[in-house]
């Protein structure tokens, strides 16, 4: 039983990497936060790394971005790999504490470029962080991208309030919806792997 | 910029790493699978990696065993790594497939020692694994343990059924609950840490 893998890495692909060093130290403005995060998505499928998909962990107050993460599935090779777990792990891995919202650290805040999948949801719950904003949350995301997000409860964001994290919905929406928009384009062409709970979509 | 952090591993801990040579191949019977389930789960906490959750991926139908997870929250300082996350990860990796439910892999299988956390529900469901089997779905994980789970929908196995996951509960459940009871007297003679949405709990 030697050859079962006892580890795996989660990674930023080499063109954000390479985007790192022109970052800004720090964006307190709410709306270039989602702007960054949709021009982060927008590249992201285009490169080949997973959906359009992107986030940012940043010091809620300050402003000071914490980490970034887009969606690498296809990338990593891992299914659980999508922008919000990248970015709060890298939040997480950058500061050496799993709990973002420990009683020594700075309020931090997710960005993402939608209502998380269900997944996430639970992601962003269980890490620390104290506020979400997010471009969107109705049914575009899924109309136009074709990927399944779950079954969440009517009171999603309720349910995060009531454990101290504050949730902003319809920053830079239409510039998301346009990020998917391209990116169905791109899918009806036959150009991107729209994977999902039963594989890829035909 | 260039201090943000660009990867993040999740590995096994040491014991568990130790283990594996002698783990069986394969394991064909329901109740095999959970009680090792089950015993991992308990090593994990006493062995202060995180909560007391394993998990196994195996071929459904031969039994074999694809990769083993654990609840490395603490171990790996990343919120994320609950034994799912962990043990679908680790499948993938050694696969070299981000879905389990390929077209050219066998049924995959996910064992868990209780009904998956909010986060983990989205894992299972994202991963192409094609049957979920768990010890226990009852209230009886966050009485005793004090972890929070999350909001699932009350359809929550209809919603793996629709997407051609089948559901089994009920194996090993007793000793499930045996392994939570221990965790629970070691957290109140404050030998454990339980975290949650809102850090640790007192």
């Amino acid at each position: 039983m030697t050859d079962l893998a006892t580890a795996f890495i989660l990674a930023l692909p080499p063109w954000l990497i390479d985007e790192l060093p022109a970052l800004p130290e720090s964006i307190v403005d709410p709306v270039e936060r989602m702007r960054l995060v949709n021009r982060l998505a927008d590249r992201n499928w285009r490169e080949g790394n997973g959906g359009p998909f992107a986030a940012l962990v940043v010091e809620r107050d300050s402003g000071r971005l914490v980490s970034v993460g887009v969606n690498v599935v296809l990338a990593s090779g891992i299914s659980s790999a999508h922008a919000e777990v990248t970015a709060l792990g890298l939040a997480q891995a950058g500061l050496g504490a799993w709990d973002l919202g420990g009683d020594d650290l700075p309020a931090h805040e997710l960005i993402v470029n939608w209502r998380p999948c269900i997944q996430c949801y639970g992601a962003a719950m269980w890490a620390g962080v104290r506020s979400l904003s997010i471009a969107g949350d109705g049914p575009e995301l899924e109309t136009l991208t074709g990927f399944d997000e779950g079954p969440l409860t009517a009171d999603w964001a309720a349910q995060f309030e009531a454990r101290g994290i504050e949730v902003t919905i319809g920053i830079e929406r239409d510039a998301a919806i346009d990020v998917f928009r391209q990116y169905r384009a791109a899918a009806e062409a036959g150009g991107v792997v729209v994977y999902n709970a039963r594989g890829s979509a035909d």
